[in-house]
């Protein structure tokens, strides 16, 4: 159905998220109507209801999560060179080696989710062009990392967590955030894995600067990505394409990743009703964000890891959903009482 | 350790309680030192680290979560014939019997986290008295009930959750809440399984009449639950109790079982410590007591069921807590560089 030669344009892209499918209004329908018959108070399992229905709604079918997959993109920011950052650019790799032997936090939180867990590391050598100077990628490598992404949702695959790593890439996020949604580096720039004071106004500089370099493009959403972007953020947003058009729902990670997913927006106000997001990250602009995108999300943990760590942690959560929508017994199976 | 003949009586109880053991300074040491070596930045795992060392603090030792159990206790209410429930009576055993037939909610929940549930039918054909002719529980009814939920805890589980069944047990569990924090009726009464308007009115009404008959016992938390509590309520006590002692960290449940325990918060202001409370459940009266309390729910999910379904739900979050910091590699272990 993808071709990654075919689809490395932004035009190509654009009609892809124009072809988008809606919800699937006869599974919504069958599941409220089984939900209603469920040995529980109506609406007494709460946000757990809403997540199943949901589910139900953008699989298309009696939800389940049975093979969720966490995608991991990796990448590397020419902007990590200015300083912006509390740990080194070689990190980024380091940390795939981390994800690669099990060490990681993500390892565990799969583990514990019993998800696959896939890593992808993308030109690690060649990080993009520091944006203050140019656009961080040329079309054809912001497409190319978007056909790239796409390939993270494959048969079988019910649920799809997406996240990232990369150094620096809060800062891009909050150079694509301010971009899409208004206001200036200090706006949306945030510590990051740990930046305060001097570098903290540094890094909103940085933001900045790259925001007056590419201006011209901000009614781009893809421009935006490529001006300002990441390979791994560009990624994500395929993946977010793809499982759209696989049926496939999915849960967002933290800031980099909302941002990412939150380019779809400026092209269908509905391009992430089949995402949610798993948490609201310690780092400031996500709370931010999530108002502008009128997402609630699932937990508020004060986390700020990156590396898919939220999205892992809420995949129990949303089984639990689907099994207690299709597990449990009806009032009539049940033989129990329904309300007066 | 414990005999349930020795401690049937309130005073035998609260020698227990004011024998609790403290927290394990050297586990919490050993545990705040490995997570400073761990390969992510300081504290990017949010609550996620504090549940970590929470439970390396209760446990006494490396945090885990093997073998967590559900344990739900089930009771009836003489109060229940008043009209204070959307169920009638005879929903509580039927409920039952859809647990032992794996078709409730927390049986979904249970399979969902691995753990072992362990239902707990509590005298179902002889409910408490009505709380408004007398008190509930006698002090030998309400005592050996503790003395049964303290059975609860048995060698090799290694988390506790909490939680209850039992038409008209939210009226019971605010009257005990009105007692211990003050406040009306009217301040603590909620829908519970669903009543609204007039019989909201009569089930606060019911609440301030068991309020007018039992003043007299109010310095005195065990005698407030065999006044106005339950059998079901009783035991949820005896269970935090008895976990203390073996060292079991506890996931409360919702507003009753939250009650239930709250009650020893009046005999040792950290008599709670070994608990964390899953969620914050739609009972209006959970939000309210939790600030009483003190006590940060995991999940605000808008869930009102009970059962232990929102404790249930939280296991994973728990265990992913535990293989997070025992699993992630040391920055050392993995070669990743440390912050600058």
């Amino acid at each position: 159905m993808l071709d990654s030669q075919s689809i490395a344009s932004f035009a190509e892209m654009r009609r892809i998220v124009s072809e988008f499918p809606g919800p699937d209004l006869e599974a919504a329908r069958e599941a409220a109507a089984r939900e209603g018959q469920l040995t529980k108070p109506a609406g007494a399992l709460g946000r757990l209801e809403e997540l199943s229905a949901w589910l139900a709604t953008w699989q298309g079918k009696q939800p389940a999560v049975n093979h969720p997959r966490v995608a991991v993109f990796a990448g590397n920011h020419g902007v990590a060179a200015l300083g912006v950052s509390a740990f080194p650019a070689e990190v980024t790799r380091q940390m795939v080696l981390n994800f690669t032997h099990g060490g990681a936090a993500v390892n565990q939180l799969c583990k514990n989710a019993d998800a696959d867990l896939r890593v992808y590391e993308m030109s690690l050598d060649q990080p993009t062009q520091d944006f203050t100077q140019g656009p961080a990628l040329s079309e054809a490598e912001a497409s190319r990392a978007m056909a790239y992404g796409m390939m993270a949702v494959e048969p079988g695959v019910d649920l799809l967590c997406v996240g990232e790593m990369g150094i620096a890439n809060t800062t891009a996020a909050s150079a694509i955030a301010a971009a899409l949604f208004g206001g200036t580096g200090t706006d949306w720039a945030g510590p990051g894995t740990g930046v305060h004071g001097a570098q903290l106004s540094r890094k909103a500089e940085v933001i900045d600067m790259g925001l007056a370099k590419h201006r011209a493009v901000f009614d781009d959403p893809f421009a935006i990505m490529a001006a300002l972007g990441g390979h791994e953020l560009a990624a994500i947003t395929g993946a977010v394409i793809a499982a759209r058009i696989a049926r496939v729902p999915v849960i967002l990670d933290g800031f980099a990743t909302t941002v990412a997913a939150s380019i779809l927006l400026k092209l269908d106000p509905h391009a992430l009703d089949h995402c949610v997001v798993a948490h609201c990250s310690a780092e400031p602009g996500h709370r931010k964000l999530l108002e502008k995108i009128a997402k609630k999300p699932l937990l508020d943990f004060g986390m700020r890891l990156g590396e898919a760590s939220g999205a892992a942690l809420c995949i129990p959560i949303l089984r639990a959903a689907a099994l207690c929508h299709t597990g449990m017994a009806t009032f009539a199976e049940a033989g129990v009482s329904d309300k007066d």
